[in-house]
C-alpha cells in the first residue's frame, strides 16, 4: 500500500493528501511529528536525503520527494493533469511559480507566527512585499476565471496554490481586499469536498 | 517560429536553449537585458506577468514562462524526460528541489557577487549556508553514479542543476571538495557539446 508520510499542518503535505483523495488511492497516513525534528531523524533521512516532508513511499520501498512531483505522480493520466501539451506546461508554470515566488512568503511568514509566535511586525519585511506580490498576482489572474490555469479545468495548479493561500491570514495576509482568490478557494474547498 | 526571451547570463534561461539546442529546435533568440529592467515593461509584462525570463513563445503568440516548465515542454516525448513514471517523478523531484533548495542560494549569492559586486563576507550567511548544504547533497547524490536520477540517463534534472552549479564559484561556493559535482559538471557539458 502507498504511504504519505506527512503533517497536516503542512499545506505542502496536505497537497499530496488531497490528490491522493481526489483519484480514491489507497494509502496510509504516517503522522511526522516536523516541529520535533521527525523529518531530521536518520531513518527519515535514509528515505530522503532531502529531509522535507511530505514523501510518497510506494508498496516497494521506493520514495518519491517533493510535493509536486508526488501530486504530478498521483495524478498521472488524470483530468487533475490537462492533456493538452500547452495548458499541462502551463500548469507546471503554476507549480514552479508556486515553489519560488509564493512558498517561501506565504508559508514561511505562516510557519512564522503561527508555530515559533511571531507577530507580524517581527516578520521580515521583504517577505511581506513578495507575499503579498504573489497574492495581488493570483487576483489579476483570476478574474473573470474560475481556475488558475486559463482555459482549463481545475488541475494540480489549483491544488498546489490552495495548499497555502488557504492559510494566508495565519501568516499576516489578508484575502479581504483580493475577492477573486477568496471565490477561488471557496471553489476549490467545494470541489475538494472539504469545508 | 519559437521565440525564447532570455539573457545568457541566467542560468535558468540558459537551461530552456540547451533543451531547445539538443531537440534540435528552430527558435529566435530575443535578448533580454534584464540587468537594466527589459523584464519589467509593461510589452514584457503583457507577455508574463511574472515579470520573469525566460519565456518561450510559440509561433501562435502564446507564452509560457518557468524555466522547468518551459524544458518540460520543449523536451516532451524525447529521452530528456525518463519514459518511467516513477523516474519521471524523480527527475520532477530535482526540478523543485532546485528552484527552492538551490537556485535562492547558489543563483542568488552569484549574482550578489558577480551582478551586484558584492564581496563573500557581505553575502547573507544563511544562503552560504543553504547553498552549501545544496551543493554537499549533490556531492553524495552522485557517489558512484554519473546522472542525478538514480537509474535514469541524462535528463532534465542535469540540466536544470547544471545551470547554476556550473557558475557556483561565482557566487563563492567551491567544487574543489566536491570531486562528484565537479565532474559531473564536465560530464554535462560533454553531453551538451559545450566547453
Amino acid at each position: 500500500m502507498l504511504k504519505i508520510y506527512g503533517e497536516e499542518i503542512s499545506g505542502n503535505c496536505l497537497k499530496a493528501k488531497y490528490v491522493a483523495d481526489l483519484q480514491g488511492h489507497s494509502y496510509e497516513w504516517v503522522n511526522m511529528d516536523i516541529l520535533h525534528g521527525a523529518s531530521r531523524t536518520p531513518e527519515f533521512l535514509a528515505k530522503n536525503p532531502q529531509g522535507q516532508v511530505p514523501i510518497l513511499e510506494l508498496a516497494d520501498g521506493r520514495v518519491i520527494a517533493q510535493s509536486n512531483a508526488i501530486m504530478r505522480y498521483l495524478a498521472y493520466g488524470s483530468g487533475l493533469i490537462p492533456d493538452d501539451l500547452y495548458l499541462e506546461a502551463k500548469m507546471d508554470e503554476w507549480l514552479f511559480w508556486e515553489q519560488y515566488s509564493h512558498e517561501p512568503y506565504i508559508a514561511v511568514n505562516r510557519f512564522q507566527m503561527k508555530y515559533l509566535g511571531k507577530t507580524a511586525d517581527q516578520l521580515e519585511p521583504w517577505r511581506v512585499e513578495r507575499g503579498n506580490a504573489a497574492l495581488d498576482l493570483m487576483e489579476r489572474e483570476l478574474e473573470g476565471r474560475d481556475w488558475l490555469v486559463k482555459g482549463a479545468r481545475f488541475s494540480l495548479a489549483d491544488i498546489a496554490l490552495l495548499a497555502y493561500t488557504q492559510f494566508a491570514h495565519e501568516g499576516g495576509f489578508s484575502l479581504d481586499t483580493r475577492p477573486n482568490v477568496a471565490a477561488w478557494v471557496k471553489r476549490c474547498h467545494t470541489r475538494l469536498g472539504i469545508s
